[in-house]
């Protein structure tokens, strides 16, 4: 196969074999991301870039050729963006991995997208400086990545998401060009806002090949608050009772028995707690009133229906709950086949949105596990097959597709930080009107003419 | 000339007389903003559109017969961005001013563009809520327009910018249809951010004609610090020292002696202070934490070269230093033409960026007084000319390109939250790269495929 292609060659040629993988057995690892069940198609190369100009050089060959091209970094995603497409070259980013600065001063850093998030918070705080975003996936997910799907996680519900975090981007654009976009400073409004368009885009606009991040100060240590509740609904409850108090904790997180459980049989953290349904506050404001705000989210832990609420006083216990809520996604995986849900509802709907996916659950029969960045309304209902079960996948992918409708039908979206890819393809035209989709296929035609980039994710191909 | 245009014919038709203004003596005031020697050009009509029905019917008529529309809401702007072009329709939004919804559990409000800044705010305010971007223009300027040019203010600094708290538009598209951008939730990353790359982009891509935006908890009681200089590069300088401590206040103004005596020459506020230069800050932290906060404040001001600096003990006082900061701009301009600066530089070239503009209005025999979001990098040196002064017209608008340039040389930005209009076309096109300009347009022309939005303005025809 390699002979007889040209794009192939082309990069052969300009980047020497040892950074282009084509031997089918190296390149399946590299061809897909960790979503369920999402089509992964067989790649001509995947090429490991070391710099921008083996970006540039890689797009401007399949740019010349019409061969597709995919992005990818950690391949921890969700939806199936960084699945290779039949012979597309995937363009794999995590060696590029370096932070060029960090700048105190303006409170940035400048990375490549390769950098892992967790090494970024890391490094940074070294400097007393914080990078928010936090995907459950921070152990492994990349800079790049984050930006691709524009990834929320944890502490978003108060600080935001990647797209509030990202001031400029170094970008491959569809014909090969290195183009910069956003800026360093503070504010700026010169020409649209390109930057934020590519965030999200699912390498559908573009390959990142720079990010500038902005940073904030190290948040004080927070206190946690714990709740027990007997029924997933009642948790529901809880979380709107935080969010009629107008309180903004710094995470508010759900997670469930069947997802303690899981993690508990893997890492033996003696998580066994008494309760269906555990919620996790974090209140990271200082000192007294820090104190007053954990007892006001007791409160309404309590009001909402909490079997047992409470300020933790184990700082180990707590730490413990979140690495637990962090490592559920992998723990439930190693039971079997694991669809992710990602739905986001308006907080006023939380409950209700909880009680439709448990009706579905029974309906469908099938077993679904929750975790939830509760706060933000943003439910990952987790559907479990076993093994091999053609008919329990089947079931499996209908309340899929029920459960998107719901969150629809509820004024919320199809995905709330995982992004469209694939899996979500059907969902979005259901959430958009054809005039949206239409003014989505018009921006990728402006920005990617030749439709090469990642074709077939986010929009229609 | 109304007989003799079908789409004016066919605007009459569908909306009414009463709506449609074609008389000049009446046009003329809703032909342009604030922006001084910016071209303005003669309309066909002015409607005052009073739902999103009437601006659909407006941009259908337009779309058919190839003729442009301008889309204004108080005429604030200072770049331009809402001056009519010959021959086009402008749609007047002022009267589509209606408060739709508050949301405190969501904490969201829905509003038509004609809100003005602080109608919104105040009326928030009464449910404890608060809408916070603030530019000095808020007792005049709509939504709307804040949201066409994705406008800063006092703020910001602290807060972040207008775009930070769109969550969804109504908007009518350049072919006359109605849709729906962004979401309700709190998250969500169904497709691209075609909401953000609305937010700031003029009135070039569509014509918004509702608002969903973000709300927070009204900030605690704020504490003002006070600092006087003798140079304005020592106010600068002090202005670093704040960025180098790590410190974000709520607010960081200057404004210097000429600014200070026109607002007291207006309104008689007795603000004649003994320096130069003032810098403002404000501190909201809570209780003490605040109060040391305050200290650190004063500590950097001294630090960077005041003559005096303490926090205030009069709360009158300073709510008129701060109404005089909001004030500078329309009190200049009572003095004669008023070119008015937008860069944005980084903080840690303030210093540097504020040297130059002194020494660029003596090189050209220019006033340039200077009202700063100083904590932003954001810069608005006033460059004020005597009326009817042709020769130094001239001399002005070639300081005002050499400031721009100054601007881009360190890392700077031509527009931090004014727009580009017309008045910065030239600077975008120094700014950005033909790549990036070229994917500018790229944009417009799939979104706005017959060129009619606010045709010139932002990139080219």
């Amino acid at each position: 196969m390699p002979a007889s292609s040209p794009a192939l060659a082309e990069i052969l040629d300009a980047l020497g074999p040892e950074q282009v993988l084509v031997d089918p057995t190296s390149t399946e690892a590299l061809s897909h991301d960790h979503a369920e069940w999402a089509p992964v198609g067989v790649p001509l190369a995947v090429v490991r870039a070391r710099s921008t100009a083996d970006v540039a050089a890689v797009v401007r060959a399949c740019h010349r050729h019409g061969v597709p091209v995919v992005a990818r970094g950690a391949g921890t995603g969700l939806s199936g963006g960084a699945n290779a497409t039949d012979g597309c070259v995937v363009v794999a980013l995590a060696g590029m991995d370096a932070i060029l600065e960090v700048n105190p001063l303006e409170r940035l850093a400048v990375v490549q997208p390769g950098v892992v998030n967790d090494h970024l918070r890391a490094y940074v705080a070294e400097q007393g400086l914080w990078y928010p975003p936090d995907p459950a996936s921070s152990p492994w997910s990349t800079i790049g990545g984050n930006v691709a799907t524009n990834a929320g996680g944890l502490c978003c519900v108060k600080y935001g998401v990647t797209r509030d975090y990202v001031l400029a981007l170094e970008m491959v654009t569809g014909t090969g060009e290195v183009v910069r976009l956003g800026r360093r400073t503070a504010k700026g409004v010169a020409g649209y806002d390109l930057a934020g368009l590519v965030v999200g885009s699912e390498g559908t606009l573009g390959i990142v090949t720079e990010v500038t991040v902005r940073l904030r100060p190290l948040p004080p240590p927070a206190i946690t608050v714990a709740g027990h509740f007997s029924s997933i609904v009642d948790a529901g409850a809880a979380v709107r009772e935080v969010a009629a108090a107008g309180i903004t904790p710094a995470a508010l997180e759900l997670v469930d028995r069947t997802c303690l459980e899981a993690v508990d049989a893997w890492k033996h953290m003696g998580l066994a707690v008494d309760a269906d349904v555990v919620l996790l506050a974090r209140v990271d404001e200082p000192g007294e009133l820090g104190a007053a705000l954990a007892d006001r989210v007791v409160a309404c832990f309590t009001a909402g229906g909490a079997t047992w609420a409470d300020r933790s006083t184990d700082a180990q216990e707590s730490e413990a709950l979140f690495a637990a809520r962090r490592l559920a996604y992998p723990a439930l995986e190693r039971l079997g086949p694991v669809l992710t849900e990602d739905v986001c509802v308006p907080k006023e709907h939380v409950p209700e949105m909880l009680a439709r996916i448990e009706k579905l659950a029974e309906r469908h029969d099938v077993t679904i596990a929750n975790i939830a960045h509760a706060g933000d309304g943003n439910l990952h209902p987790l559907l479990i097959t076993p093994p091999g079960d053609e008919a329990a996948r089947t079931r499996a992918q209908a309340a899929f597709e029920e459960i998107l409708d719901a969150a629809i039908e509820l004024g919320g979206t199809v995905t709330g930080e995982h992004g469209v890819g694939v899996l979500k393809r059907g969902g979005l035209e259901r959430e958009l009107s054809p005039a949206v989709l239409a003014m989505h296929r018009a921006v990728k035609d402006a920005l990617d003419p030749a439709g090469i980039l990642n074709p077939g994710k986010v929009v229609g191909a």
